[in-house]
């Protein structure tokens, strides 16, 4: 079957979606994109690496801010379309908010209507870095 | 800020990644994608719907296989274009290939090189059904 990163099934734009997992709670701490060589970073140096769809360019998760995911584990699903990573979040904060994921916000309902609320409190100070 | 919908960051073409995870185990089970009227029915029904890029279908989650996923709480990311359901996995098969989630490959090293291994049984014959 060739090489491992051959197998993925990256989309038109070269990139696959990549979920972060904490390895010890479970919780979902953030998606975000990889390409041929954020993967292959990831893998190797067993941080996690992206590719940022705004800026275009390849970031080490915590590059500025320090709140590095170490990956402990990767995943492919059947497709081969979508990764998951169980990671051990560094510093407690995987999200450029200063929360500890990005998933921060539930939908509720409020009598007939529905809306977002924010669950996760900040955790530190979101000025101090750029990269999450 | 309007209706809940409006607040998701729809991309080009009016989708939005959709992670499911397991309510009791933590486990990702599947990454699909939803649209709007997806995402709307899910949150009305209870039930996960997405959308299917490959046939440009709305499907519910188990319509053919009856492996319904029901929803217990949707979150949404920082940046708005990313959910997170927690279901509940009402067959305890979320994958197509019958078994329990679509993660079903782990990145292996072997010797100097590394292999995509599968580590989950099939539970269920696929041939039965399509739609996972």
């Amino acid at each position: 079957m060739g090489d491992w990163i051959d197998a993925v099934a990256w989309n038109s734009d070269g990139l696959v979606p990549a979920v972060a997992q904490d390895a010890a709670s479970g919780e979902v701490l953030m998606l975000a994109w990889m390409n041929r060589e954020a993967l292959e970073r990831t893998v190797a140096s067993g941080e996690a690496h992206y590719w940022s769809r705004s800026r275009k360019a390849l970031w080490k998760k915590g590059e500025t801010s320090g709140h590095v995911l170490r990956v402990k584990e990767v995943r492919m699903d059947c497709d081969a379309d979508a990764i998951v990573l169980s990671v051990e979040s560094t510093k407690g904060i995987a999200c450029h908010t200063g929360r500890r994921r990005c998933f921060f916000r539930r939908l509720e309902a409020r009598g007939a209507r529905r809306e977002w609320v924010e669950t996760d409190p900040v955790l530190a100070d979101p000025g101090s870095f750029r990269d999450g």
